[in-house]
């Protein structure tokens, strides 16, 4: 339950106070050129503490590769990669461990396991999710050997859209890249960083939208019928803390439209079968028709805050009320951006392999 | 690929003209009072043919029980069940086989597999639904002994939305059971009969979101952090064709929210820790709460219409235009319902059992 | 648990005297030529009731297609075979049904799952291996597409060895073909057939020890460190009833050797590393050399017997006398061969799958 | 693939002169008591270096909890292991880094991967083993809970049978305990050691057959047709390098014997059915009868020895001779038993759970 993917398979381990939490990946072909700095730049991506706009947490996160890569190469051997939990402040969260924070895991962790390590979240923790993106890091390397490439921008925080466009593939990695929320429209990303500053000083937070592409993906990757390929990713982004919600293509939209407004018009462009639309963005039968895959996920605000909630007290048995304290973001939005990423990832990656896209060995 | 499941797993089988239709669900717990009704009764509720509104294949759908069941009770083996195709037409597919129908996986059936059975859609029919209804039979009876249903419901449909709610269960239930089309609200339904009938005149078709309610849960099922109880409802929901979204709770409308308005205020009752609202539709950090789970479902239109649309033909490589005749409900939202039903009793009956709340053995 | 494979998957079903037993295999690549009299050549090797050797149950075993081929080619989707069960007597079962039989699974089945159905057997019947025959006759057909062929025969029955060598594979094949009782070894198949005849005759029955060949294997499948090739064929072995051992190249001999005796030396053959002998039987680390892979698979004699034995009645739970009527081999050994020919193309055809050594869709 | 189990997962990952080998272990029931000696204990076990009869490494191998465990009991979540590789000596290998080692996976691992690790023979390396000791010596606490103990024990070493009998299982237990080369006979022992000597001065090794007994294990327990206990145990047994063969009960013999011979008679014993014999080793029909499972594993030779052997260098394509020189032991078996002993136990612990004999939460 803690491993992810078929043929290129993910396990995370670790708590968020605990020593460390890592990440093996096993199924990788042999001979991919793989190093420590390929996973270091995409834990960058989603390391907290370096904006005010996120918690005050200052991890160095930084891998250590312990096995499966050997002169610089991949082995085909299980990637095992960890990633020690450095600055670590238990305290605030002793205060509060036998009170139920809202919105958070602690009731159904207890509910489940019975015991649950409350030190900063333990297991539920957004913490998890670096060993998740070293992951990614690596499928991302694999498939960007084929041309396929993943990217994920804020489309919508606080109640605000950008109107970035993904057609523009290049213009908006590069926005995105500069932009502290992950944003690929510069407007609106002013307009979302107020939004999330006001939540913040009101001791409040706000969610959003995130939107997925994977550009230039293989046609006839999916597996019907119970694992299409938007399913799959669906699983994916669901699996991602605070998720509530994934749609691909027009999604929701769809459901509003007529037969005749919602298929994509087929048309040959030399000699291949493109489509005029892409709102079934990119997948049709659970099978990627080769148009870019796009999906769209629903991040629910960060349920720490420190406005003062009602709760209840597991141990007394009592209502109390509780202020989240220790160092949350006011928006997980543009963190779990990069968590997208590496989930999408690793969703191309094993449906390649599966497909024989990717051979077992590349040397 | 075709198996779905962990514990409780469903292989579904067959081809929409092909001889049969049918499922093998394995790891049913022994001494499960099962018969062949128990499945039909599921059946007809997805059954085409009997309402203007729907399609005109008139199928019997009644299953036969091949195995794993001996003198009224489960045996614990594999059970096999076959639903014959009867009422099948494959003249009209016939002229179109090598056109690419708009909507629909002929195209991305032909880049994965090279070949593609073009009767009545093959594999990728709706009609491989009717295996997984019968396997949700089966998950949907387990967990009843356990006090656990699911209810689905068309809750918009053509731009019309239902006010059901699923507050009262038992009302919303016997209003559905009445429901052509599967609707709680008769105002609501009434404005959509007439959305369906106006399009279906129009040679058109129309969409619509279901709503899927798992009433009194067990807290503590779903299985952190990749087999989350929302992201497995999610992937069983997805691999649906046609659906194009899926959301929990609020959903969406909770990234346009704040922290202090998503999360739930939790609160004693008897002693057990209750929620005041149920934004987050039941489930917290990928676990049950023991609130009703809620899960929202984008159905697009129909893509098979009779209005002309232009497209391409896969074997003179020339763009030709197509007007789907063969036999196509213009909405296929009430069809779903029961489907999406079965996914979910999977789901359920599947988590249970990882959990151990459903023993092995019920004699 | 009645699924195996990872990629070319088989999951069977059914019961001795229910209605049917049948195969579901998915994974199968599309485009590969396939009918049912594939599938009934290799259910003729197993079939009982054509010599006095075996048991006097008659199945005609003629398998159905109800699914995945179409135009005689795989479609990539689920094949799903069915065999039904026509010539079926459960009145001598009726008789002991309370009664445990001396080496069957009777005791076990109710220990586990608390209801049995004791018609023939019922799911731990030799019966259920129709399925697998099925399922391994597709394989065999893939794999034999790469120049891949499996071939096993019997080497002990009765205490009787045969000295044929596998060498010779091409002289083997063919008098194997022509054995009553899947002998390579005329001479040594005269007395292995009296051994039968004369425990027959004393309501006894004897057991054998079956050896495997897999011919021109390619080399580098098998997946360290948990499906090893060994290991992982071995599974496949031991899966079937009656199997008490399996061992591969010298196996328990090499126990008794020295290094210097055990180690096969490597040679240079046109390029290409050979060994000069094969005690390893073609496996090193779990991965094959490209050498002739051999496994030999022990079976214990038939644990159904005329013979009268001590036991108990689980009903009146006093100890009684049986006599098992019925219809049973005396030996089961030559009904075992195409069993294990089956599971090891499975296995094979699997690992070359992952390997992807077989593409996905071969036209 | 490197992964084992269904509900009590083992991940293992490392090379053998990498940074570190270790596991992950998932799905471990929350609320056992487990620090880092209950492994270390085990790990003892394998060590080498510490006897003229075993290779001249020298490992600390002490465990790091890097995660699941929490105020000294387990959360639940995965339970990271790591193992530091400290005393690496490469040099060896680097001379004979192109010389296929007859006996070793150098070949397979080429044609496999493409690429290996040379030194000390990377994860096809007996290292690898550490991992899984870890993990089941989780396993073993956790089936200990419930009564159940897993002992192994060298039963033949360089042709010198022991002649202990598992009946007395206290017995042989503190005997085996005490014996350097975990041997139960104290007389075959010294012979043992003996052939250990001689087969080391000559620069040559000994092979030997290892007995696993399961005391104590719950009927019921494994699941026909594909994941029987014995065909399961089997998977176990030859994932662990050098063993070349396995078996249960009786087992070859069996095949020689005839079914009055061969059945164990069944009897009351205070309401309960027990056997007069074992010579099935306590598995009918892949299900545990409740009597002690009895497995026994050929262990090959040591194929690294001092003495020339010829070979190729894969590089020049020219045959060579080889002397391995490294730090071997002349004979593997007895650190093969806790291997044999930690595969076993989390084979039972895997099935008493998938039968929901152990609860997911222990507290």
């Amino acid at each position: 339950m803690n491993t992810f993917g078929r043929m290129f398979r993910v396990t995370t381990w670790g708590e968020s106070h605990g020593r460390a939490v890592g990440a093996v990946v096993d199924g990788c072909p042999s001979g991919l050129e793989l190093d420590e700095e390929d996973i270091n730049r995409e834990l960058r991506k989603r390391r907290p503490g370096f904006s005010i706009l996120t918690s005050g947490r200052r991890e160095e996160d930084r891998v250590e590769i312990m096995s499966g890569v050997f002169e610089g190469l991949t082995l085909g051997t299980p990637i095992s990669m960890i990633i020690h939990n450095r600055d670590v402040d238990s305290a605030p969260y002793m205060e509060i461990k036998d009170i139920i924070r809202p919105g958070h895991a602690d009731l159904t962790y207890l509910e489940k396991f019975g015991i649950r390590d409350w030190r900063g979240g333990g297991r539920s923790s957004a913490r998890e999710t670096a060993g998740r993106v070293a992951g990614g890091a690596i499928a991302r390397k694999l498939i960007g050997l084929h041309g396929v490439e993943v990217l994920a921008h804020a489309i919508e925080i606080g109640g605000v859209r950008s109107r970035a466009d993904y057609a523009d593939f290049e213009g908006l990695k590069s926005t995105v890249e500069r932009s502290e929320i992950r944003c690929g429209d510069p407007h609106a990303e002013k307009e979302m960083i107020e939004k999330i500053l006001n939540a913040k000083k009101e001791g409040d937070s706000v969610g959003g939208v995130v939107e997925v592409i994977v550009r230039n993906p293989p046609p006839g990757i999916g597996e019907p019928v119970f694992l299409k390929l938007d399913a799959y990713l669906a699983l994916g982004a669901m699996t991602v803390g605070a998720v509530k919600g994934v749609e691909f293509g027009d999604g929701f939209e769809l459901a509003r439209k007529r037969g005749s407004e919602a298929n994509d018009e087929p048309y040959l462009q030399k000699g291949r079968v493109r489509f005029r639309t892409n709102r079934a963005g990119g997948i049709l039968g659970g099978i990627s028709t080769g148009e870019d895959i796009i999906m769209r996920v629903a991040v629910k605000p960060t349920p720490s805050i420190s406005k003062p909630q009602k709760t209840v007290n597991i141990k007394t048995l009592k209502e109390e009320e509780i202020q989240v304290r220790g160092r949350h973001d006011p928006c997980i939005v543009p963190r779990i951006v990069p968590v997208l990423e590496a989930m999408t990832s690793i969703v191309i990656a094993d449906c390649m392999m599966l497909q024989g896209l990717i051979p077992r060995k590349l040397k």
